[in-house]
């Protein structure tokens, strides 16, 4: 199934606002229903593919099937952009100017390494695409030169599973539920389940460092990673061959998070684990956000983990945002506080020890047990905000998410900071803006923050947004955050990662890019600046 | 107090070996003592410093303390290569063709900048010094330029710590003991216990990616390290602002592992956790390696983890090695099988649990519960084993290390085939050796194996152990194995790990070295070859 090409995900599953949520849109944030929606697909108009006979031709020459090569409006539409509300916007007001020249589906490892090769030779770039689903501008590079989408989804197996060391070789092109089906059929689990699971691929999740929903119990996407095959314009790197090692820097910690600009990753070995025969999800809360917050410091550093963990403040709390399913008809509003998630998998023993004794921490840390229905409720809805973010956009509002991490010790100016940001700069916009946050990444010496921020559209949504983005990145560093603890960094926060990294950092990475990538093929500006 | 500069740590804690070891290595073995021994200090004739007026001046300049520039033969000495075993003998011999041209002790980050610029001006290299206690031929970088030896231990406070957090930043130049006394001071601890402890450094610890003994509860060194602070010839990088983040690659874990070659890490914030209140080690005996290593793996995979973990082999339980302080005077020999050594660290209650759920799965692994004395030896004895091989070398025998690690599915077949390698080397060559092997780092997905060769020496012992290394290097590369799993690349081990991580990915570390140390300044031929 192809992705809703104007929004999120399977057409069939958006669902219009309730009847609460139109209201408070209505009356909290003034916004007003706006007319019309997205074009037709067939009436956006895409300019002709700038590709030559000759770069067509060799790019042909590169792939055995015969429909790998496509340059047709639609597969060229649906490979424009990425997932984030402007980019929404935008593909929904029929702005193509991101649109590649092509789009190739590569078949083999051999057959990637000869797309960039020809790419190298006919002055084209050259952009990997997993499932599509960046909302930081990954897939929109910074050039003038045409490009094509390298889109991986024929890159789909699973290549091996080694049960004595539990590991699993994986092609990158597999989204999330395929990847866990291939595995559970054997009896593993990758336990990796971001929001956007349900779409994104395995190669996106090692080239953006993703993290899940389950980190506090599987860690993040990046510590699971054993080993990586990735195809380059000057040939093939094969890194990672033991768990451990001390033999030289981790290139493998080189690759992850390099977004595609160092190469094109097409395979993948990860640690799994024995899939969970017992998952169970509950409710707690809290009087405020900071004795949540010490709560959730307390299981990260001393234990026992649960295997989700989060945390809503008081506003996502009041708004019912924990559980998109139930937005608006939850009892939070009566009763107040924030809301945490606690979740654990595992054996049925094995889990419930754990279960138990987190339960000890939480109640001496002031958490009040409200059962397991908000964490059904949770776990129901744990795909569901983008689709929500649809409903919203279709009712003239504007959603849109940032997120961030700090050491313990920061996080609470780092909220601070970051809510007084967004809410300044929208207000003074005449949009006064709802911001929501959570905690859902956890870490012996820190967390992550989420930001949920709605309010009404501006008449020109894409630039209203701009400066409030922008103040909210400038709060993040100035607070001692990280630009992005889970998105990546893409075109949109490049300019604040070159910041937290350095001209030094810069320049060690524009090094390793002119290295394997000399003629800058692979995602020109995404990262780092084009040297 | 200096390093004994002819063999290892504090001349006070040499012993001379039991008779029983020596009956041993004359029967089974067939070593001979050797007459004589280390000439004296004064005696060892060192060539005058090749150091320009020019190049001292500007040194000197870049230097605030008087002393912090020396040229005496007694501190060239004392700087010349490291502690693994062809070092002690060269060292031993009066060889010094490794010596630098000086020593710089410099006082801040911004000398250690100074100092590199002024090496970069006048063509000096510099080879980051810090416990001086490399087993891999770090300390001898391979170049006809004279260079300084910059020895690190000047920086040498506890910077900052972070008790929310549980966060401490120090300096490079700590040695171990004076580190944890620091911590232990605020009721912290690092839990990083190599062999070297006693006289390696912190800033080696973060060059050299150190695993210690307890890594099974506390980690290896480059998973507690958040945070460096990077000196090189092109300036200052500072890497790592929050605990984990997809901001790009992990450049932590490029410097991590770069053993001086991309810059002279001058600051490092690490992990610290509370100070265990009970410690206790236990001893298991296994019916052979191979039931004990699936014990191992049975903990390292579905938990509870023992904060240590080791299993020594038949050869190794049957020697005693596993307690050098009671070396042939355990009753192993008349036991057999093979010695486990679990450890436990924390509160009194979750050291408890965590003792009691290990139990039940050695037993159920087939352990046998031998009691707390073998855990007690091994803790009493776990820093002597480096004064264990200065003894044997006294007695005229041969004793040297490697390690590597690999899959759990890899081990057997990796252990048999570096066993053969130097067994068939060593005994082709007129000298059968005892080989002996411990897992002494576990993880989810594999384990670390650990060797100890004792042999007659050969006529030039240095020439003769060389074939035998070798094999065994290649054995391991063969196997599936890492050249190196905590010992570190060095000189020693650069031509297999070119091999292990292929052309592409040293061309890769070589970019960046361009990039950050354009006139190779740094280490020259350590870990990659010079470009």
């Amino acid at each position: 199934m192809e992705m809703l090409w104007s929004g999120w995900g399977d057409p069939a599953k958006a669902a219009p606002l309730p009847d609460t949520v139109t209201g408070l849109l209505r009356d909290l944030l003034g916004v007003t229903p706006r007319p019309g929606g997205p074009p037709a697909l067939a009436a956006i108009e895409v300019p002709a593919s700038p590709l030559t006979e000759e770069a067509r031709t060799a790019l042909a020459g590169s792939l055995a099937a015969e429909d790998a090569l496509r340059d047709d409006a639609d597969s060229r539409i649906r490979h424009t952009r990425g997932k984030s509300t402007p980019d929404l916007l935008r593909i929904r007001a029929g702005e193509v100017d991101d649109v590649p020249a092509a789009v190739v589906l590569p078949g083999s490892h051999d057959e990637v390494v000869a797309v960039l090769r020809a790419c190298a030779a006919h002055g084209l770039s050259a952009v990997p695409f997993g499932g599509g689903t960046s909302v930081v501008g990954g897939l929109a590079p910074e050039t003038k030169r045409p490009f094509v989408a390298l889109d991986l989804r024929r890159l789909d197996r699973l290549v091996a599973v080694d049960g004595i060391s539990r590991t699993a070789t994986l092609e990158p092109g597999l989204r999330g539920p395929r990847a866990e089906a291939l595995l559970n059929e054997q009896g593993w689990t990758l336990g990796h389940f971001p929001q956007s699971f349900e779409w994104a691929s395995v190669g996106g999740f090692a080239a953006a460092r993703s993290s899940g929903q389950a980190s506090a119990g599987y860690g993040r996407f990046d510590e699971m990673v054993l080993a990586l095959t990735v195809a380059t314009p000057e040939g093939t790197l094969e890194t990672g061959r033991v768990p451990r090692s001390a033999a030289g820097p981790d290139l493998r910690q080189l690759i992850l998070g390099s977004e595609g600009v160092l190469g094109v990753i097409t395979a993948v070995t990860v640690r799994v684990r024995p899939l969970p025969r017992r998952r169970v999800y509950e409710g707690w809360r809290f009087t405020s956000f900071e004795a949540g917050t010490a709560a959730l410091r307390r299981l990260a550093q001393d234990g026992p983990r649960p295997t989700v963990l989060r945390l809503s403040d008081e506003t996502e709390t009041f708004v019912g945002l924990a559980q998109p399913d139930a937005i608006g008809a939850t009892d939070a509003p009566r009763n107040g506080g924030c809301l945490a998630i606690a979740g654990y998998e595992g054996t049925e023993d094995e889990t419930g020890m754990r279960r138990a004794a987190a339960r000890e921490i939480l109640l001496d840390a002031g958490g009040e047990y409200v059962g397991e229905e908000p964490g059904e409720r949770w776990e129901h809805g744990r795909y569901n905000a983008p689709y929500l973010r649809d409903a919203l956009l279709d009712a003239g509002a504007f959603a849109e998410t940032l997120e961030t991490a700090a050491f313990w010790s920061a996080l609470p100016q780092l909220y601070t900071a970051v809510r007084d940001a967004l809410t300044t700069t929208l207000t003074e916009a005449g949009t006064p803006p709802l911001v929501m946050c959570h905690i859902s990444h956890t870490y012996e010496n820190g967390a992550s923050l989420y930001f949920t921020v709605v309010s009404a559209q501006g008449e020109d949504a894409v630039a209203h947004w701009e400066p409030a983005k922008h103040a909210a990145n400038d709060a993040i560093l100035a607070s001692g955050g990280t630009i992005t603890h889970h998105h990546g960094v893409g075109t949109d926060h490049r300019d604040w990662y070159t910041r937290e990294i350095g001209p030094l950092g810069v320049r060690m990475l524009q090094a390793v890019k002119a290295e394997v990538d000399p003629s800058g093929v692979l995602s020109p500006g995404v990262l780092i600046p084009v040297r």
